[in-house]
C-alpha cells in the first residue's frame, strides 16, 4: 500500500496550495477561517498560500460580512476569468463544446451535429480543433488556457488518450490523445493539460464534484445512449482498474439466454436496456429515433412501446441490484436516455433493486443527474482542470493566455 | 476529492515512520539505501526514523554485504518477536487461529471444529477468548500484543465489527466487535487494535500484500465455501463502498431463470457455483460433504458429479467475465472450494472469460491463491497489524506485553 504523501517541505507547500485551490474551485468562495478549518493548517500558513494564489491571479480576497466576534473575515473566491478550459462531449450524433472558467462556470457553449456511423477520427480531430479556435475567441481577456477535456463513448486508456474501442463511433485503437497533441502543438506551439476519457467516467466525476454526489464518496454514473457505460467513484476517487477500463457495466451479462451482443457475449445489460434495444423493442424502425420517440409512442397508446419500456425497467432494476451488491454505492445516477426513462419505471426498478442485500440496499439511492444532460461535458471540464489543480503555480507559469492564441 | 496528506511536521514524521515500518513488515528486510529510494526521503531522515523504530524494538540494523562502492550498507530488518497479533478465520465448520509476528511470520497455530449451523455468537466469543489465551501463552518473551483480527463469512460493518448477516452461521446483526471488546476489556483491562472483517476482503488483503497480488494494484479474491464472497483491491486499496459492504459478488444475478437464492433473488452466482449447489448437483446427499467428495465422485467415474463440475465451471466463467468488465483487475484469485475446482475446469472458465472486452481481458489473469488455504487467516493478521502500521510509536507505547497478560 502506498500512502500518497509529501516528503519534503516544498512538496508539502505545493500540495497544500493545490488543496486550497481545489477547495475553492469545487466548493466556491470561502472565508479564510473556513480554509483554516478545512485544511488543518494554521492561519498564517493559509494566509501565505492564499497570497501566492492571489498573486498568480487565481483567487481574490475581499472583506466579507462580519463574523460572530465582529471582525470581518476575509473572503477568498476563485477568479472565473483567470483560467479556462475547453470541454467536449463527443457523442455518437453530435459534439458539444463548452468554455469553462475556474470555479466551474460555463462561459460559452456550442453544439454541432454529425452523421451517426460516419465520423472518422480525422474528422473528429479537425472538428475539435475548429471548436477550440472558436472557444478561444470567446475566452476572457488575459485568461490562462490550462486544459482540454474530451469525453468519448468508449473504452479509453486515459493515460495517453488511446480510444481502444468506441463501437458506436466505429472506432478501434484510435490514438485520439496523440492526434490532438500533435494538432495542438502544430497550431499553437503549446499543449495544455489534455484529458481523453470515457464519457461515463466523466459523468461520474461531475456528479461527484457538483451534482448528486457532492457530499457522497461512493457514486455510480450510468451513461445511457446506444451503449451503457459506467463511471464509478469509490471512496471519493475514480475506480479505474488496471488500465482505466473498469466500469464496463454495459457488458455485464444479466440474461444468458438473451440477445447476442456486439461484444460476442449473450444477454449483456446493454442488449436489454440500451437505446437501440429499447427503440427496436418498441417497434420503431426509424434508425434516427431516440428515447423521446419511444416515450411519445407509449403516451400515444402503443402497447408495444409501453411493454418495451416496462421490460427495460425490469432489466434496469436487475442490473442495478447487482451494482448495489458489488459496489455498495450511496447513489446511482442514471444518465443519457435512462434519465428520461426512469420516471416512467421507477417503481419496477426499485422493486428489483430491493433484491440486493439489505446492508448495501439501505444505503443506496437511485437518482437522475443533478446536471441534467451536461454531466459528461462538465466532467470533461473537471478533468481538464486537473493539471492546474494538481500544481497551480507550475501550470500558470507554463500556460499561454487564451486570448493571445 | 480529498488528498490524504500531512499538514504539519509532526504528522509528516509520523507518516514517514509508519511508511518505513510498513515497507519492512510487508516487504521484509532492506538496505538503508533501499529505504531511501523507496521513501524519497534523504539519507539522514531515514537514519533518524529507523533509529526511532529500533529504539522501540521494532527493527534491527546490522551491517549487510558490501555495496558496489565497497562500503557495507546497513541492513534494516523487522523484529518478528517485537510485536504480535492473533488472527482468526472463523469458518462455518471450524475456527483457525494463528499467532503472527511482525513481518508476517506465523509463530503458532491451532484449528478447532464446531458444528455447522449450531454455533452461537456467545459460543464464538468464548471460543475466541479461549484461543486468545492459548495464543498469548505461546507469545515470545517481551512481545507487544498489538492486535486481533477476525475473518467472518458474511457482511460485516468493519468500522465497529457488527456482523450484519452471516447466513451460513445463522447470524444477523451480531455485534461481534462490541462483544469481543467487552470481553477483552474485562479479561485483560486492555483492548488491542481489533478488526472484524469479511473473509473475502481479508483474503484479498493477504494475497495483495504477500500472495498473487504482491506487485499488483488491482486484485479480486473470491472466497468460496457455502457462499461466494468477494474481496476487491483497487489501485492498491480495499474497495469498501459506503458501508464496507461492497464486493458481494455471490449475489450478482447471472441466471435470472435459475434457482431461488436465500437472499430472495433468483439465479445469484452462488446458487450456481456455491459449494452447496455443487454438492447437490453432483447428486451427493451427505450434508457434511465438501468439494473433495465431489472431486472424488467425478474421478471415480460419476457422470453426474463430472457434469456438476463442468456446469459450475461455465457459470464461474460467466461471472468472472462480468468482474473483468466491471473492475478491470490484474488478477482474480479463486479461494475456498474454487481453488480445488479450478484446475479441473480452467479451459471452460477461460473460454467464458474471453467474452470480456479485450482491453480489460488482456490485463486479467485467473489464479489460485499463493497462500493456499490461508489467505483469509493471514489477511486477518494483516488487518490486526493495521493499528501498529498506522502509528508505530503510539501503539507500542499503549500496548501491553503479550507474555505479561
Amino acid at each position: 500500500m502506498v500512502i500518497r504523501t509529501a516528503s519534503t517541505q516544498d512538496d508539502l507547500r505545493r500540495l497544500n496550495r493545490a488543496r486550497l485551490l481545489r477547495r475553492l474551485h469545487e466548493g466556491g468562495s470561502a472565508r479564510r477561517s473556513d480554509l483554516v478549518a478545512f485544511s488543518g493548517l494554521n492561519r498564517s500558513t493559509v494566509g501565505v498560500l492564499v497570497s501566492e494564489l492571489a498573486d498568480a491571479g487565481l483567487v481574490t480576497e475581499a472583506a466579507g460580512l462580519p463574523g460572530q466576534v465582529g471582525r470581518p473575515s476575509l473572503r477568498v473566491a476563485p477568479v472565473r476569468n483567470s483560467a479556462v478550459v475547453i470541454a467536449f462531449d463527443l457523442k455518437v450524433e453530435r459534439t458539444i463544446v463548452a468554455l469553462v472558467g475556474l470555479g466551474g462556470g460555463e462561459i460559452w457553449r456550442r453544439e454541432q451535429r454529425h452523421k451517426r456511423g460516419d465520423y472518422t477520427p480525422e474528422q473528429a480531430v479537425r472538428h475539435v480543433m475548429s471548436l477550440i479556435k472558436q472557444s478561444l475567441r470567446r475566452a476572457p481577456e488575459g485568461a490562462a488556457w490550462v486544459g482540454v477535456g474530451i469525453g468519448v463513448p468508449g473504452v479509453v486508456d486515459h493515460a495517453d488518450g488511446l480510444v481502444r474501442l468506441a463501437p458506436n463511433l466505429g472506432w478501434s485503437d484510435v490514438p485520439l490523445g496523440a492526434l490532438l497533441r500533435a494538432a495542438l502543438e502544430s497550431e499553437y506551439g503549446f499543449v495544455p493539460h489534455l484529458s481523453v476519457s470515457n464519457d461515463a467516467d466523466l459523468g461520474a466525476l461531475a456528479e461527484h464534484v457538483r451534482g448528486q454526489g457532492a457530499v457522497k464518496r461512493n457514486l455510480i454514473y450510468l451513461s445511457g445512449e446506444v451503449g451503457i457505460g459506467g463511471g464509478i467513484i469509490i471512496d471519493g476517487r475514480p475506480m479505474l482498474g488496471a488500465g482505466g477500463f473498469g466500469g464496463e457495466v454495459g457488458h455485464m451479462v444479466v440474461n444468458p439466454v438473451g440477445t447476442e451482443c456486439r461484444c460476442g457475449a449473450r444477454g449483456c445489460w446493454e442488449t436489454e436496456i440500451g437505446l437501440d434495444a429499447l427503440v427496436r423493442a418498441a417497434g420503431i424502425t426509424d434508425p434516427e429515433a431516440g428515447v423521446a420517440d419511444v416515450l411519445a409512442a407509449a403516451s400515444a397508446g402503443s402497447r408495444t412501446a409501453r411493454g418495451a419500456i416496462d421490460k427495460a425497467g425490469e432489466w434496469l432494476g436487475v442490473g442495478l441490484a447487482n451494482l448495489v451488491n458489488l459496489f455498495n454505492p450511496e447513489v446511482i445516477v442514471l444518465g443519457g436516455h435512462l434519465r428520461l426513462l426512469y420516471p416512467l419505471v421507477s417503481s419496477t426498478v426499485l422493486r428489483q433493486v430491493h433484491h440486493a442485500l439489505p446492508a448495501a440496499r439501505e444505503q443506496a439511492r437511485v437518482e437522475v443527474p443533478a446536471l441534467k444532460a451536461d454531466s459528461t461535458l462538465l466532467g470533461a471540464a473537471e478533468a481538464a482542470f486537473e493539471g492546474l489543480l494538481a500544481d497551480p503555480m507550475a501550470v500558470i507559469a507554463d500556460s499561454v493566455h487564451a486570448t493571445a492564441s
